[in-house]
């Protein structure tokens, strides 16, 4: 392979990605900073910056030099590898899909999320129905285009979590929910139950965002290379590594919300600010899946946020910062941060019962992008699911199947990459105890670095180089399952309840 | 002229000024809240969309349907004949320049840029020179692929100031400055002099941005519409009337340099706010030049903001806001306020001595311009008429020749607009007067109102609508005159320092 096409390569790649940076940070100025009045036209400047980064993957030029790159056979050098596969595989999706189907797509989801948004407001599935019928519709047309083997779902995972299919997802799944269910129970009937109100002690905005950066700082997030401000719902947005943007929103009456939603978010963000400067722009600079990247806010936010050793460490200072906590025992507020509660809401809910939502979820993706589940049948598919899994039935729909926006927006075969992510987090965590046989005593002193440069040096450095499966192998030496996870529950949470 | 012809048309100069836009809020991003370590890869993404947006303009098809239309005659329609005209007017300007040659002005301001840095922190122009004379060389030959008749200077003012040529402003400037220096050297010697300590007493921060968004809002500044934001350097961006974002910077221990700024950032503000959203990325929603643009930042900054009957209503909130101002009176800080007083900086001068450090600037560039002044010699040049002007010597020429980036930037031909601006302000004021015969009353009762419509009826909704020169006899019914500004200052200043 002739060294000058690849680098004639790499720079199409890298204008392509610098045109995705300047939507991102379009994005996030949005959800930040942008006077409201100027939501149309940032409309039109997201569609100049997408319809851009778009011509520039379809290209003919970049058709060309992917195709005859990729014949030539993977190179040795897995930078190169890793570059030439994955403009093949974003190469060959985008071409598939003619632009009128993109088009469709755009209008039907502009159309769909205020519908939705209405039909949220009013608790009236019905109402969404036509147009999420539609869009399912749509995606199975992008499915059929994309190509599957197994089953047409997969083709849609494919899109957030490569090489993952619906099948073995469901297996693992399936054994996750013979534990979980039982285990929730178990916590319910528990005689010991946390006391939650302290978390509701009035905790100034201001204070909370100087805590939380000292929490953001301590886990090695580069604020040179980074911020974090305030936005409606939080997220993170990479327009390379040395330009990471967190977001957060604080309830003065409910500390938690920012406190963990900023270690998620944080999480997300040592991965992006993980990947090597030198590849910015590049598939190497990264990451792997939507799966991984959720492993990364969860091992943070969870496994080590809702971990006793580091509240040894971080509780006094916790205390220091917050008057109305001084009278609170560590103990307690351990237990607090760590309720199980059985509860509607998705996003508002706890580690042990996260999954059940997610499950959920996926069972009736599958079954509705297969055809087995009608539209105008999922409410009632919901509820049941609901009070098998969970033992308590949403009010409305609202509170029920209309809870998230991203079926509105088109989006099936995303939820399920929320508990991979849980679930490659645990194993990877076991790893990392493994690798770092002092890690609760380094919590315990409050030292994050450790667990960070063990992150970065094992999952962050690698980009896309491994598929997700491969990473999981290559990390931690076994496949994929649910055991780091559900072992993990266990031990942390029958003691804490008593059971 | 076929209306799909111009429909055609005028959605490509709205896709050119989409791309404009985002590169306006990533300039913007750059100044007030992107992560230092994002720098280079800022570069990059300012590359991309300036590539884009010269791509846009200059296109085979731009080209063909701009000549289309400019050669079927000017249509009655002024909106038409104004978007046709001016899109032909950058065309032209744009092909006419050789991408190779618009890459060596980038590469050559670039380093020049870093150069001019470290000469003016040494004082050392002789460090700085050889790329000044490059530049001027690089413009040259700019200002002769564009064409001139008059002169050559004339080409690269026409970048700024449309139409404007340096012979008349020479003659404007000749008039003003025969006013002026006496004027100056007349207040300098009056017995009565302000008292300027009373400015740097202590005003935090928080209190000055409050008191100063109060200010903002009471001029018309739509915050729906519009941010005002913290920068090293104030400056207004607009991605459209719906999206303007002005900057300030605070120093607490000198409350007139935010106070004043973000006047005149608003005022920068208004134009841009003041266009027709209809015509959002098209010539009629853009200011007429640089000069008008100047004008409007002015008026608020100086005619009306350092006016005695604004203060009147507005001193006694700012008491109320600062403690420290308790015991002044409103006089002191009137006459504070309007401090005259010949200095080295052109940024921190009043507006009596302003107009003399731009035409300095301006007899400078334009004998550079000519070749008439040798680069070796402007250290010289500009000292001996720094003296004439102002009757003091800057100790050095990073208070001197050094002190200002334009140059470095090959930027020749713009200082002008700055003393221009505040001719046409000037001007406009007392034609406004004549419109507003309870001007002065309405400001004593704190009504900013009736002055800001005037400003959008009379100027800012005719976007490029009007040259400069036809928007004055427009909206004042004669020619620029030197008159109305040297008339202004004698009312003021001569009372107020008693001579």
């Amino acid at each position: 392979m002739a060294s000058d096409t690849y680098e004639k390569f790499i720079q199409h790649v890298r204008e392509l990605n610098t045109a995705r940076a300047i939507a991102e940070l379009l994005d996030w100025d949005q959800e930040t900073y942008m006077p409201p009045c100027a939501a149309e036209q940032r409309g039109q400047q997201m569609a100049l910056i997408s319809g851009l980064a778009h011509e520039k993957l379809t290209s003919d030029e970049m058709g060309n030099l992917v195709v005859q790159l990729d014949e030539a056979g993977a190179a040795d050098d897995p930078t190169v590898a890793t570059n030439v596969r994955e403009l093949r595989r974003e190469y060959d999706r985008a071409v598939k899909i003619p632009t009128t189907l993109v088009q469709e797509i755009a209008q039907t989801t502009s159309r769909a999320r205020q519908t939705w948004l209405k039909a949220r407001q009013e608790a009236n599935f019905a109402h969404f129905a036509p147009q999420l019928a539609r869009l399912l519709d749509l995606k199975r047309q992008v499915a059929d285009l994309v190509g599957w083997d197994a089953e047409r779902y997969d083709a849609l995972i494919d899109e957030f979590e490569p090489q993952t299919r619906a099948a073995p997802v469901q297996e693992l799944f399936d054994r996750l929910k013979a534990e979980l269910v039982p285990l929730v129970a178990a916590l319910q009937d528990a005689p010991r139950q946390p006391d939650t109100t302290l978390l509701e002690r009035e905790c100034p905005a201001g204070r909370q965002a100087a805590f939380n950066r000292r929490i953001s700082a301590a886990m090695g997030f580069d604020f040179e290379a980074g911020r974090i401000d305030v936005s409606a719902h939080p997220f993170c947005i990479s327009a390379g590594p040395l330009d990471v943007r967190i977001t957060t929103r604080y309830n003065e009456r409910y500390l938690p919300g920012a406190l963990f939603g900023t270690m998620h978010e944080t999480g997300h963000g040592l991965y992006e600010q993980g990947f090597d400067p030198q590849h910015t722009g590049t598939p190497m600079a990264s990451s792997v899946s939507l799966g991984i990247h959720e492993s990364q806010s969860r091992t943070w936010e969870n496994l080590v946020g809702r971990s006793r050793p580091f509240w040894e460490h971080f509780f006094p200072a916790l205390q220091a910062e917050f008057p109305t906590l001084a009278d609170v025992a560590l103990d307690d507020w351990y237990f607090a941060i760590n309720v199980v509660r059985p509860s509607f809401i998705r996003v508002e809910a706890d580690e042990v019962t996260y999954g059940l939502h997610i499950m959920l979820r996926f069972d009736l993706e599958r079954q509705m992008v297969a055809g087995q589940l009608a539209v105008d049948d999922i409410p009632d598919a919901w509820n049941t699911r609901f009070r098998e899994y969970l033992g308590i039935t949403p009010p409305n729909d609202a509170e029920g199947c209309l809870q998230d926006i991203h079926w509105s927006m088109g989006i099936f075969g995303y939820f399920l990459t929320y508990q991979l992510g849980n679930l490659y987090a645990a194993q990877f965590f076991q790893a990392a105890r493994r690798g770092l046989p002092d890690l609760d005593e380094q919590l315990r002193r409050g030292e994050l670095a450790p667990l960070r440069e063990w992150l970065r040096e094992n999952i962050h450095v690698h980009g896309k180089r491994y598929r997700a499966h491969e990473l999981v192998h290559e990390v931690t030496g076994a496949e994929l399952s649910h055991k780091p996870y559900i072992d993990y529950l266990h031990a942390k949470y029958k003691p804490l309840y008593g059971v």
